[in-house]
């Protein structure tokens, strides 16, 4: 993690790793918060946790980290707005184009299309939104081993009532 | 699993289940192969393994669960053939249409278009082919949970020399 970050950045990420770590199948990966720079966010997982038959991360592996990767951008997100919803992965297209021999990183962003103003936005007047993400894993040596397009649903909770 | 397949079926799902123990993340998914009648594969793994914050089946151990039912099928019909070949995932579109608060069950089987007679004739006499399994999770009430488009290539291992 980058240790320029605001303390409002810092206590978000420290509310999103134990999140992580709540969740049984999260928990398993023994992930990590890479890097966040407020539009990028990057996980980390070990190879070891992660290898398959032929040496390289499984392709299950991959996915699970980008989807985390992408909840966890929405997530970010949607609290820095001051905002309470439910963020659900509705769909997933992922590209494995080259096996990683080394640990995993996931980095999340929005669609080069879409802006997080008019995600917010949407999501306060109607009290629900839809995002789409870019995730991609790259390879040490350079390049992309793994090309994610994912769309996510938030839903603002029912606020609870005063006192 | 059901009792009245072949002995060969027996071995090869014994292989097969010996083969994703041997993963660590698939191990670590506590799966089973649960049903195989030939054409399609089923693997199951618990909600308490896979469950994420909001008490239902987190969207990537589906994804991981239909990645390993799908890339089965394809290695069983490989293993069937006679044939040696690594199997690779290529590439694989999700959608989550109902959240599951049950058990993860995912099955595979080829595309409707697609057959493995003409997948093996491929693979023979090129050294390599491709084959898109459709993989589904049903709901215990009925319906879906969550559905995928995986494709696979296979690649022959170069064959070792006699003696």
């Amino acid at each position: 993690m980058t240790d320029d970050r605001s303390p409002a950045d810092a206590d978000a990420l420290r509310r999103l790793e134990a999140h992580y770590a709540g969740m049984p199948p999260a928990a398993a990966m023994d992930l990590r918060v890479r890097d966040w720079d407020g539009e990028r966010l990057a996980l980390a997982a070990p190879l070891s946790v992660h290898v398959n038959d032929k040496g390289c991360a499984f392709g299950g592996s991959l996915a699970s980290l980008m989807t985390l990767a992408a909840w966890g951008l929405v997530t970010l997100q949607v609290e820095a707005a001051g905002l309470d919803a439910d963020v659900f992965v509705a769909d997933s297209e992922v590209r494995y184009r080259a096996p990683l021999f080394a640990d995993l990183v996931a980095e999340a962003r929005l669609d080069d299309d879409a802006s997080w103003q008019s995600f917010i936005a949407t999501l306060r007047a109607r009290g629900r939104a839809r995002a789409t993400v870019q995730a991609t894993v790259p390879l040490p040596e350079g390049g992309v081993a793994t090309q994610g397009r994912l769309r996510y649903a938030a839903i603002l909770r029912t606020p609870s009532l005063p006192g």
